[in-house]
């Protein structure tokens, strides 16, 4: 699907299984049957699961460390991070726990809010880490079961710095991680993977390297599924700790943490925190740079490449895990240059899935929430069933209320000011909002000399897949088609296809023309005229604000507009053109103009009226061309409208 | 899809909703959402409600009586002429109520298991008659609660002769037919439609004509939903009537019983029976050609004609019902003179529906019982859930055990001798197997003279659709690979398509190619050889009598092998290759060779040695082309094959 605004979160599209690989095998009358097509299997595994099975394929990956940001304005912030630093594919990410910041709590920046963010809106798998010393029990059984509650499905189980500096264990209470691994498989027994962290250098504070190594082993028999390491300078430590915990018996993985030195200041910081050394010849080349950020991230950068390459040539490590410092540069170079960031992730399904397991079976959402993905998750959250196959299936049909547009996620990267210049510090005319919606899709600076790079439906500027329909949106645009989401008809193409496919490879994948717009009345009333001629080939959906509803679709029924056929499977529909909840997204269309346009004017003002008489007067309307292997005949359609009008 | 058989049985086909044409209607958020994509909302309807459709929609509609056979032989068939005069069409067919002839019971032959094979083999909307006097009120309930089990939806509710002359009306007992009406309300609510008799010149027990019309109305005001009248002779006769009915508060649909006269004995009977008095101008005409059956049958389609047009134009009627007699060519004349038999019904979906309510969502088979459909009706009719969508969502994946090869509608229509004749009084070898499979597709006669029009996998000739493939089955067929079943790859064909189109017009089908056949394991093991270099392309699955399965399909998924995109419609897909159910089909399709073929011949007897030999050795292979939209490979890999063994 192709719409006006690019695709940035298509994460957890990191891997998939490729249709027709698994020859030759044995199966019998009593093999289970699945109940829904795996079309990427990394959806229905656990975490431990998909790196047993990297690791069986010999494909090579990576995770990335974030911690919770310290405003609602850097959780925005770090969101999107989420959706650009999850195209590359990470197999997890994790969020750190600062019992300081109120982790468990429901504020924006918590690192639980923050974690519910990464699973639920941006599709990532995420490890939440959790502390567990000067914690009651029951505080610790809350976060689990409102972890458990929003979805997330792994633990970092760790001890915590104590409070102050006379700490002294606790009867019964929980004095190290292995007391926290227990007590999750206790009280929530194999229904979290459960990682622990590893010390190549020993644990500071344990008596010996070896005492350090038995610890370590308590918390894997304890239950701990896997290790993610300390940082460390120098391959050959990590190595000697891999082959050091294999002797003693921890087969589990074990995966190094790599931080990629990125700047002076932060490298001693983390240094005094971990109590580690910073090896010699490091800072005899830090030292003399100390000043010049840029070439101690270049080194840093360096030093990260060639420690990363050292440690997969050892052949014993399949995954690496990074310390990003919620920095996106410097990791990004260096999984660039391992060759283990995915250039071009391949989506799954044309729009992001969601990791939430309540949602693993989702396959098919209507098509009007294409630009507004996020809001679509938060309006379904409530859902128990999710649509597998059919859209009508859905048992759950009623959409959530969605009151506070300024929800965080939801939240327009741009601020007031920059908004008034984008779309008009005055308007004077419904002409003054279609050059608005003119200059989003030409690209063009509006008569102030400002790019429209957002709208209220739209927050990314127009997808570059969009440019062969910018001539005809342009025009249409100009005369007050305001137009909020297309996409043309697609008959067959490759699954592969760069700018169109999607699913595993071998498919075909198909499209029904698509044209979604805002528009007056009086243009309504030629356009039914219009589609009349049309009517065995277009369906369409026209609803005003109050809900008047003129429909030609058969009984309700949704239409398929994005459908793809792969090898050896069922058929899948990820798109739908829905009537019943059309009504729903008409009410999200229209609120869109008030609550991010109009309020932007003083009440009374006549820009702000403006934008009240278009929300008051105007149509939503959808067609869609069911004739997808002929020419999309949608244009055709507006342009005799128009004729019809002069 | 097409496969070696023709489609007769494409029953229940007679209307379908046209995408699109429900123009200008208003709907609101509240509507409810059906959970299915309705493509025949026949099959979602109740009798009344699709009789009411028609009537609005101003379509002439007709239905067929028929009476249950006396034999097992008779009954195979009744059930024959059922597949047949249901491509005609009819909005329902009815099965009369013989109290002689245990009606109620599980014989092959009774009224019940008719009906029941009616509606659940044939797909055809059925009404079962019953009758009341002379039998208990649990009698008449147990047959009430037999015919809701097996699906029937429909009573006829009649009060039937008296045994013997001296009938007295019982206090409390079931006296007249209104009697039965008030006791399936009382007992069934509103789960049956109920139909009752109307007499157009009175029943010939009342006191008069006008006491008559009284007691039809306390039939209606009981519950009836529609009235069927006895024969008549005139149409002035009929259309009096009904405005007497109307005129006393009758407003239910009234339907005509048309008799056409088919021959000089049968007319004297009915009339004896009925009471009825044949009017003095058909006798002028029929006695002095009492003697010539084509002449009376000829006299008698020209009469029924010019009165059913009479009806139909008078503007008050818009069914007619018909006495066929069992009978075929009479009805058939008349109803495709009225221009009322569709000559080409539209299939709603590739292969014959049920018309059991429970299996009314039913959209998606494998593909494995396209010749057999009967069969697979009865092997699932245990299921409460029909896959809808997607077949892996169907909750009862287990197939009834099939052991009674002879159940009466599986049944071969030809006799032992007659199938001796066609596959070989005496085999030599295996390559006399496959000259009669070669016979089969080309349809020339054996080395005997005889034709082979069925096989044990195939009761009917090859699908003149097939055809096409003709030349390259004849060829593998003749060098040991024994197709039992294929389709062609179909890329976007028109829903009309006279051949391989179904569903609603305005859509477009699809197919990926398939063949399925059994061959001996020297071929297979080159097959396999072969196949590796279509690995990405060609989904095989290759098992044989034991189980032994070689497959390359993910996971064990269905993969979609038939589809349909349709206006306004989310996408169906009715036929799927499903790896669990192949299972289940393997171990009928090696079945029959023995049950079938195999047992024509003595015991230890070389033939039989032979069938036995390659039911026990050989394997069932099929091979699906995931690529549609390019040239059909499978030929190319068969090819490839018998090369590879030179």
């Amino acid at each position: 699907m192709v719409n006006e605004t690019q695709h940035t979160c298509s994460a957890s599209s990191s891997s998939r299984s490729d249709g027709g690989s698994s020859s030759g095998s044995e199966s019998s009358k009593d093999n289970s049957r699945c109940s829904t097509p795996v079309l990427d299997a990394d959806r229905h595994e656990r975490l431990r699961e998909k790196m047993r099975r990297r690791q069986d394929a010999g494909d090579k990956w990576f995770s990335l460390e974030f911690f919770p940001p310290r405003t609602a304005n850097a959780a925005v912030n770090l969101i999107s991070r989420f959706d650009r630093m999850g195209a590359g594919g990470p197999l997890f990410i994790d969020v750190t726990w600062h019992p300081a910041g109120d982790p468990g709590s429901d504020k924006e920046t918590s690192s639980m809010i923050i974690a519910n963010t990464a699973v639920n809106y941006c599709g990532l798998e995420t490890i939440l880490h959790m502390t567990c010393c000067n914690q009651t029990k029951d505080d610790i059984t809350g976060h689990l079961q409102k972890a458990k509650r929003l979805g997330l499905k792994n633990i970092m189980a760790l001890r915590g710095d104590p409070a102050g500096e006379e700490w002294e264990e606790e009867v019964d209470g929980f004095n190290y991680a292995v007391d926290l691994v227990k007590h999750i498989r206790n009280e929530f027994d194999d229904y979290f993977d459960i990682c622990v962290a590893g010390y190549p250098k020993g644990h500071p504070e344990a008596e010996s390297y070896e005492a350090d190594l038995r610890h370590l082993k308590e918390k894997v028999f304890a239950g701990a599924d896997f290790i993610i390491t300390q940082l460390f300078f120098r391959p050959e430590t990590f190595l000697k700790f891999m082959k050091d915990c294999q002797a003693i018996g921890i087969t589990c993985p074990i995966i190094p943490g790599i931080f990629p030195i990125q700047g002076y200041h932060s490298l001693r910081q983390l240094v005094k925190l971990s109590k580690l050394e910073v090896p010699q010849e490091i800072k005899d080349v830090i030292e003399p740079i100390k000043d010049n950020d840029a070439a101690i991230r270049n080194y840093g950068v360096e030093l990260a490449v060639s420690m990363c390459r050292e440690l997969l040539d050892s052949g014993m490590v399949h995954g690496l895990h990074f310390y990003t410092l919620n920095r996106e540069v410097a990791t990004t170079e260096v999984l660039k240059r391992l060759g283990i960031w995915k250039e071009d992730p391949r989506r799954p399904l044309p729009w992001a899935v969601s990791a939430h397991p309540k949602r693993r079976v989702e396959d098919v959402r209507p098509i009007f929430w294409a630009s507004r993905p996020k809001s679509y998750i938060y309006r379904t959250q409530e859902w128990d069933d999710f649509p597998n196959g059919r859209w009508g299936n859905s048992s759950s049909p009623a959409f959530g209320e969605l009151k506070d547009y300024y929800l965080f996620y939801l939240k327009s990267k741009s601020p007031r000011e920059e908004l008034l210049k984008m779309w008009g510090e005055e308007l004077t005319s419904e002409e003054s909002v279609f050059e608005v919606f003119t200059c989003y899709i030409t690209g063009e600076p509006n008569r102030n000399g400002y790019k429209v790079t957002c709208m209220p439906w739209n927050d990314d500027p127009l997808a570059t897949e969009t440019n062969l329909l910018k001539d005809q949106l342009e025009k249409v645009n100009r005369r007050g088609i305001l137009t909020i989401n297309s996409q043309p008809n697609i008959n067959g193409k490759p699954s592969t296809d760069p700018i169109v496919g999607w699913g595993p490879s071998g498919g075909y994948v198909f499209q029904k023309a698509y044209l979604e717009f805002f528009t007056s009345s009086e243009i309504v009333t030629a356009l039914l005229k219009v589609l009349k001629k049309y009517e065995l080939r277009v369906n369409y959906h026209i609803v005003n604000v109050k809900g008047q509803n003129i429909t030609n679709a058969p009984d309700l029924q949704p239409n398929a507009v994005t459908w793809g056929i792969f090898p050896g499977r069922e058929i899948i529909q990820p798109t739908v053109v829905d009537p019943v909840s059309f009504l729903s997204w008409k009410d999200e269309a229209f609120a869109l103009w008030i609550e991010q346009w109009a309020k932007l004017y003083e009440e009374e003002s006549p820009s702000r009226m403006i934008i009240q008489y278009i929300h008051d007067n105007y149509y939503l309307v959808n067609l869609v061309d069911n004739d997808f292997p002929l020419e999309n005949c949608l244009w055709q359609v507006v342009e005799d409208t128009f004729e019809l009008l002069n």
